[in-house]
């Protein structure tokens, strides 16, 4: 759907803050708990003033991730392609990765729960889910790969990209058991994985 | 709580079978979501009959932890225990856990779904999966410390744990994107962290 700049109206700031709650409240519990009724009382607003901006709980939802994507790739991958190619560029995309999943949002990355959330429901919402985070692993594959000059092979970006992956889910799972060098132990796994892919 | 000999009796059979249902739904949809109702349809029980066995949902969403605790013990960790200490250990827990979970339940890993969902939610129940998942953590290092003779220093097999965990998360996440070469990546993964440990 296009939105012409005509349409932008003060009416567009309550939905952005509409939407920005419930993608807050999707990163703690879920999508599947996201209801209009949760998110008008967050905001304030009554469910008929929520109703005038999503007619229906599935397009909220939709909103949820495209606003979640959206910010990923102004908060990760923005600074990171700000970069030269190379280590500066891998390390900032590392490093945005690491930030988004630890306080970006009130929950971990609303996308990866939804992910494994809609794992077992097909339909639009998992396809664009499922889409996003493919874009994701080529993005990191592609960075990887620039490590080197000539580029790394298609493969090897490939297998950096699932190993860095890795690497933000073990961090996140370390921080949800409260291991307190788990900062620490991501990064160490970080510089084994590039040291791997550059040797000196 | 200790439960002697004399009291297995028949309903103990019905009661095994109403928990492997729950652990099950639990792995798909999450612990929250295990109703007694839900559990008693799908065994073909009536809600009073599942109530004669757990008379509230909580002792069953124990019940479902514990069997899912139980079972990964059965299923990875003695097999691995059997094999000589050092890489045949390792090599048979890292396959375990991979098979843990690809099919072993109807979703995924139950103990880390739970963790997941009750992140935000503290009490006995959380306290039960941050416990599994961390002697978990430590099984891992243990056996990744045998890899050499000395064994290896704690804080490296605490990295490998680290790392090896990660590969699993990385792991799940590509085959639900619906990589066909997740296990192959998950496997040189896995084999680049070893061959790091064990220096020819």
């Amino acid at each position: 759907m296009a939105i012409g700049i005509t349409t932008i109206r003060k009416g567009d700031a309550t939905r952005a803050r509409i939407v920005l709650e419930a993608v807050n409240q999707a990163s703690v519990r879920g999508l599947a708990t996201v209801s209009l009724h949760d998110v008008a009382d967050a905001v304030g607003l009554s469910k008929s003033g929520v109703f005038k901006h999503f007619s229906a709980k599935e397009a909220l939802h939709l909103a949820v991730l495209e606003t979640a994507a959206a910010s990923f790739t102004e908060a990760v991958w923005l600074p990171a392609k700000a970069e030269a190619r190379g280590r500066a560029r891998m390390d900032r995309l590392f490093e945005g990765l690491m930030r988004w999943n630890e306080g970006y949002w009130r929950g971990g990355c609303p996308l990866t729960a939804a992910a494994r959330e809609l794992e077992q429901q097909p339909g639009d919402l998992r396809d664009y889910v499922v889409g996003q985070l493919q874009l994701l692993l080529e993005t990191i594959a592609r960075v990887a790969q620039g490590l080197t000059e000539p580029p790394l092979p298609d493969e090897t970006g490939a297998q950096a990209a699932f190993e860095i992956n890795g690497i933000v889910a073990a961090y996140k799972h370390s921080l949800s058991l409260g291991d307190p060098r788990a900062r620490e132990r991501a990064q160490a796994a970080y510089e084994a994985v590039v040291g791997r892919l550059t040797p000196p």
